[in-house]
């Protein structure tokens, strides 16, 4: 049997992507989003949603540039203070040592320090109430160098964090129970 | 050191969602989805990344509705499958012997065996070159009884799939490492 519990965002899993801007006085600032995903192949493109509030939306629409960094485990604390505190009232690169790097394709700093850091101008900016969603095209995608020789494998090695929105958990990637284009086929 | 992997699209993680349509002939069709996210809190929306030549897309056009199921593991392979044959050849439900369900506040059918229904009236159509983009408002989420007592703990007693659009694997939900606005407050 079936229960409604009535109009609500829910959908699991969600990202944990830290945006990186800059302000208007140029200072570099990251700040933590679990809502938004892939958006487009080609061109490239990912959505990410920010209340007009936030001091990410100011900046966004300021430079019409943003990257998002994707991290791996050890960086739990410093994500998790992202998205406690303001750009506006403190500097966070300064408070939790980690490393604003200028982008080498926009104007917006990514973490050093993550694995995965991707690089996006703003495509389309679109109102939906209480967030607006920024989608933002792909213009590089840096990784570890290490991790770079095996893209498929990625996720798994580098355990980038996924969020759950409801216990406000992060979780690391959990266990490989099928492949795709592959298990499914028993049914043709 | 970082190096560059060009441009691509580059979230972790994916979610699994299982978008039901009916098609001009009124029957119900499910297909796999990994791109799209949260996309709002109020109107509560989500976003879902469909390729123009897909027949949801035909579907949800004509119908400017959708639902987004979300699959436990046991349904993994049914997935697999909703992702790799077109509703334009083979009636997926008939063939998985799952249940379309219709859904109360939209016209568009549920996957009435997953533990979590959503379902989504369209908000926006985004023209994003590959991909259109499809901005659902929230009209109801529907959950298995047993699970409604417990919204907060729902994703991982539900133990809903994830996706690795890398490596091409559905993965479990991983381990909980932290809570969030919570190990981040030792920066403050």
């Amino acid at each position: 049997m079936k229960k409604s519990i009535g109009i609500r965002e829910m959908i699991f899993p969600d990202p944990v992507m830290i945006v990186g801007t800059y302000g208007e006085d140029g200072r570099a600032n990251a700040a933590a989003f679990a809502w938004g995903g892939t958006a487009s192949a080609d061109p490239a493109a990912l959505s990410v949603a920010v209340r007009p509030s936030r001091y990410t939306y100011e900046n966004i629409m300021l430079r019409k540039a943003f990257t998002v960094s994707l991290p791996s485990p050890e960086y739990v604390d410093e994500c998790d203070y992202f998205g406690i505190v303001s750009g506006r009232d403190v500097d966070k690169f300064e408070k939790t040592g980690l490393t604003p790097v200028k982008g080498e394709f926009v104007d917006a700093p990514y973490v050093g320090e993550f694995p995965v850091n991707i690089e996006c101008e703003v495509s389309h900016v679109l109102d939906l109430g209480a967030h607006t969603l920024f989608i933002g095209e792909v213009r590089d995608v840096k990784v570890d160098e290490g991790l770079a020789g095996d893209i498929k494998g990625l996720w798994q090695s580098s355990r980038i964090l996924t969020y759950d929105s409801h216990a406000l958990s992060y979780l690391l990637p959990g266990e490989e129970i099928a492949k795709a284009f592959s298990c499914g086929l028993r049914f043709k």
